[in-house]
């Protein structure tokens, strides 16, 4: 390699030396008989300073943004006035004796020399061989590619065996909708690109493979999100002869590897464990962020059959401490409460007087034991949420959630907070239409004390031996202890309405192989994606995808998806047919 | 974990310790008042010994292969006569306390006890969960993992980024067929799965990632042979301010390490490297398998304008030696001759009276100089190649890949011969039609001295930066460096007969990106199955695959391709349409 050193790798000490340098100009700056080339490559940028007597002066005058160049040259400490820390090589500067132009660039479509970018997402999307030439964008991919490197060393140390399972495959039981792909040796039939490698990993287990992992690119097409792309990476891994403690415990340590070795962040151990039901009881979420506190308190009972009828039939009445809110803030609040389907939003302020304003005179009677309750202090705000306990819960962990935001109440507390979530139920029922469905999905373990009640009127009550994983308020791993007895597989089954030929249909080769000799085995999922959004502090899962699609699903840069030749999809059997026709 | 070790670790220093071990049941041999379990787990086997007055020994009567048990119990040495060196645990066997049947099992479709595999392949694939239970199968899929994990960990410490490109893309120009997956939000188009990641990974030397890797899923909707599969692994690199040595330099000391820390190979410093036309001439193949000689003899200037028509007009006549030769065995590789485009192939045996039997009686003149060209032994057999060069190399390195077979030829060389194939033409000509065509790829780099026979007649002789990684006469690996000053794209394009229209119509977006400050960069994709393949010493891609399509494209074990409803179809806004139709 020509280049001796990265750019930002110039200090003091180098003075003296001769260097070669590779990289993109970052600016120039011309002085009179003197420019100041700011050089930049991966690593951060170094001053190039060539005065009207060097022979390079000529190709300095040349230069624009983007000019790809080598430098070689000679460092030199900066003198005192010249010095400066706002960047890394900000004490020495390098003098070249040849000064070539490699490649020229156009005018680029937007700046990427460190000032802030004005441009639209779109903008950045089409051009993102410029965006990803940002400081923030390399950060993140590099952050990305360092925990993927940390990931493969820790589970190769500890006996997992990555396993590339097809991306050419049938309908999963994720039940989100597949991408096809038309066969053209199998003209009118379809592959369907892998909603998560779940069967397969189970059937890895079924192997005798022991441990798994892979970093699986996952497809689901349904409607995006800033936290969704089409296609999407899992940190898939799945264990055989487990128990859920086990699977917790070795997730603990490789993400504590993970946090110590790449961000120098210590996690907790063991991490914390929060139910389901405490989660949605006292946060309104079932990935709750505990960055901050603001837990919801029960007063259920305090109005019971009172005189405040919205609170006196209610299944449930929660309530939190809010600070002193304006009456817009609180009108925001009560819009945030009700898009998350609660009728709207009960309040009261605490004054040296008792509580005054929104729903104040129903709470006399309950003024003290409030109170006491919720520790409220005068100024501070109380916000009702009322009705079904689940409806009741979720709009006020909505609110609480905006709370957040509102008052940035989780900047205070732990840069990365992270627990576990327990405890789910195995099914759940339609409100409506009163029809079971599986919580995760139908391959979960339920709890084995809860056996007994499948098929019956509690069966709402069978616990998963299912957990996720939260990092600062978002999922970012999901898991479960698998079933692995073919009888306890046929009774969730019938729990969510497959009959037998229905399960066969769809699942046929995957019974068959529960019944070769299937050990207890357990896995999980991690939102890779997500994970990486979290931890390089980026707002948006495109952020950190080096060439992620729009929200319309489109490929801005590539133009992807396009129209195809005609004869193309008849090789594969299949013809545009749009709903105008 | 309630396991205390892997079957295969137990030892007689473990002697009088309890341990818990889980696993299958490989097979269980009934004695008078004793059951001898073999027990199997991803490590290896061993042998727990129930006998009548063991508590466990009524469980111990009801297992059958491939139950999965849980033992508790305590570690043996074995007596003198009961010792084997058959396996490793040879020297102990286990006395349970508790034996437990974690799981039952179906009588499996073929026996995965360590007896010879007799079903057929498709039985194989239907039952692959069984199959991967199979020790060669695992140790495969072991290799494989712990391959990938040291090439992370090497390339993370050299600064590379792995980086995951898009897998719903565009069309690329690889030139294969493309798998399409109709959109839904954009009905009528379709996404392209990815035949490469080759110009994203040029989009992020241009967006300045300085060196990037991937494991890359890439595909090929082509017909299927015995080395692919319509889904397939590359590993895929590339780096910015490199000249060609230092990719193969970069190369050569991943594969030294992969080699040594996995193999415990020791692979030469440097690789051997061997021009394209070297390759060709002498072993009639861009991928010679260099573990064994016979290279071939030029001899065409002592029949030109002789009396033995065939070889007085013919463009080149090569000759091979090889062993003595049955009449059938030259027949055997006439055929393989034919089959690769000759017209016959002509023989003679060296005897102590000069040379006999096939084309002899036309060889009287030169046998001299034949024998001294080619050092040919009485008892040995000359196999003459005559042509136009390159179908008359061809044929005959066919036949030397034919003679290696039949003769073993490779096995007394090293176990792995590894080399660089260089200097490729960087244009191919149809000979019917004059066409011009690229030989690797329309971003590989010509010689830079080479750049003034663009557009000239004399353009079949521009070399390309190129490189194949050969080992063991298989293309292992493909690089180059590429294209980086629009210019000389521009030519290329031209070259091949893209005008500027045709090529914007293409690939419009990258002929942008290349305008926009791009550096010299280069690299090279491994067919990572391939390699694995090889080794592992398996004779087949789908052995080193843990899901495999047969050669129809199916996955004979989840019924993938299958069909699906219209509706669902009438979502993406295709519908089938069959040739009969």
């Amino acid at each position: 390699m020509k280049r001796t050193h990265y750019v930002s790798e110039l200090r003091p000490e180098h003075a003296g030396q001769q260097v070669v340098l590779q990289g993109w100009v970052n600016r120039v700056r011309d002085f009179p008989e003197q420019y100041f080339v700011i050089l930049r490559d991966r690593t951060g940028i170094a001053q190039i300073t060539v005065d009207s007597d060097n022979p390079a002066y000529a190709v300095a005058g040349e230069l624009r943004g983007e000019y790809v160049v080598e430098v070689t040259g000679t460092v030199r400490e900066r003198g005192e006035a010249q010095r400066t820390d706002q960047y890394p090589t900000g004490g020495v500067e390098v003098i070249p004796t040849e000064l070539r132009i490699l490649n020229r660039a156009t005018t680029p479509a937007f700046q990427v020399d460190g000032s802030p970018v004005t441009v639209s997402e779109d903008i950045r999307l089409k051009f993102r061989y410029l965006d990803l030439r940002r400081k923030d964008m390399q950060d993140v991919l590099r952050l990305r590619s360092r925990v993927q490197a940390e990931i493969t060393r820790y589970l190769d140390l500890q006996g997992f065996v990555n396993v590339e399972t097809p991306m050419l495959t049938r309908s999963t039981p994720e039940g989100a909708r597949d991408f096809l792909v038309p066969s053209r040796l199998s003209q009118g039939e379809f592959y369907a690109l892998p909603q998560s490698p779940q069967l397969f990993k189970q059937l890895l287990m079924i192997a005798g493979l022991d441990r798994y992992y892979q970093f699986a690119r996952c497809f689901r097409d349904e409607d995006l999100r800033a936290d969704r792309q089409p296609d999407f990476t899992q940190l898939d891994m799945e264990m055989s002869f487990v128990e859920l403690d086990d699977v917790l415990n070795l997730n603990e340590s490789l993400l504590r590897h993970v946090f110590r070795e790449v961000m120098g962040e210590e996690l907790p151990t063991p991490f914390p464990r929060i139910s389901y039901h405490e989660a949605m009881d006292r946060y309104g979420s079932d990935k709750p962020d505990l960055r901050f506190g603001h837990a919801f308190t029960d007063v259920t009972d305090l109005f019971r059959g009172g005189a405040f009828q919205a609170f006196a039939d209610a299944g449930a009445v929660k309530v939190m401490v809010a600070p002193d809110l304006t009456r817009k803030q609180i009108d925001e609040l009560e819009r945030v409460a009700k898009q998350n389907g609660a009728k709207g939003l009960a309040w009261a302020k605490r004054g040296p007087d008792g509580f005054t304003g929104g729903v104040s005179k129903f709470l006399t009677d309950a003024a003290a034991e409030l109170t006491a309750r919720t520790g409220v202090q005068d100024g501070q705000t109380l916000l009702f949420s009322a009705g079904d306990w689940r409806p009741a819960v979720e709009a006020l962990g909505a609110v609480r959630n905006a709370l957040r935001d509102l008052f940035d109440l989780a900047s205070g507390g732990p840069r990365f907070h992270i627990s576990w979530v327990t405890d789910f139920p195995q099914l759940d029922q339609d409100p409506d239409t009163g029809t079971w469905t599986y919580m995760h999905h139908p391959f979960t373990a339920p709890h084995p004390d809860d056996l007994a009640l499948f098929g019956t009127p509690r069966q709402g009550e069978i616990r998963a031996q299912a957990y996720d994983l939260v990092l600062n308020g978002f999922e970012v791993g999901g898991g479960s202890i698998r079933i692995h007895q073919p009888d306890v597989q046929a009774k969730m089954f019938a729990a969510i309405g497959f009959d037998e030929a229905a399960a066969r249909a769809k699942f046929g080769f995957f019974m068959d192989a529960l019944e070769s000799g299937t050990p207890p085995h357990g896995g999980i999922a991690w939102g890779f994606d997500r994970l990486i959004m979290l931890m390089s502090g980026a707002s948006n899962i495109r952020e950190v995808i080096a060439f992620p699609k729009n929200n319309r699903g489109v490929d801005l840069m590539a133009l992807a998806p396009s129209t195809v030749d005609d004869a193309q999809l008849a090789e594969v059997g299949v013809q545009v047919r749009l709903p105008a026709e």
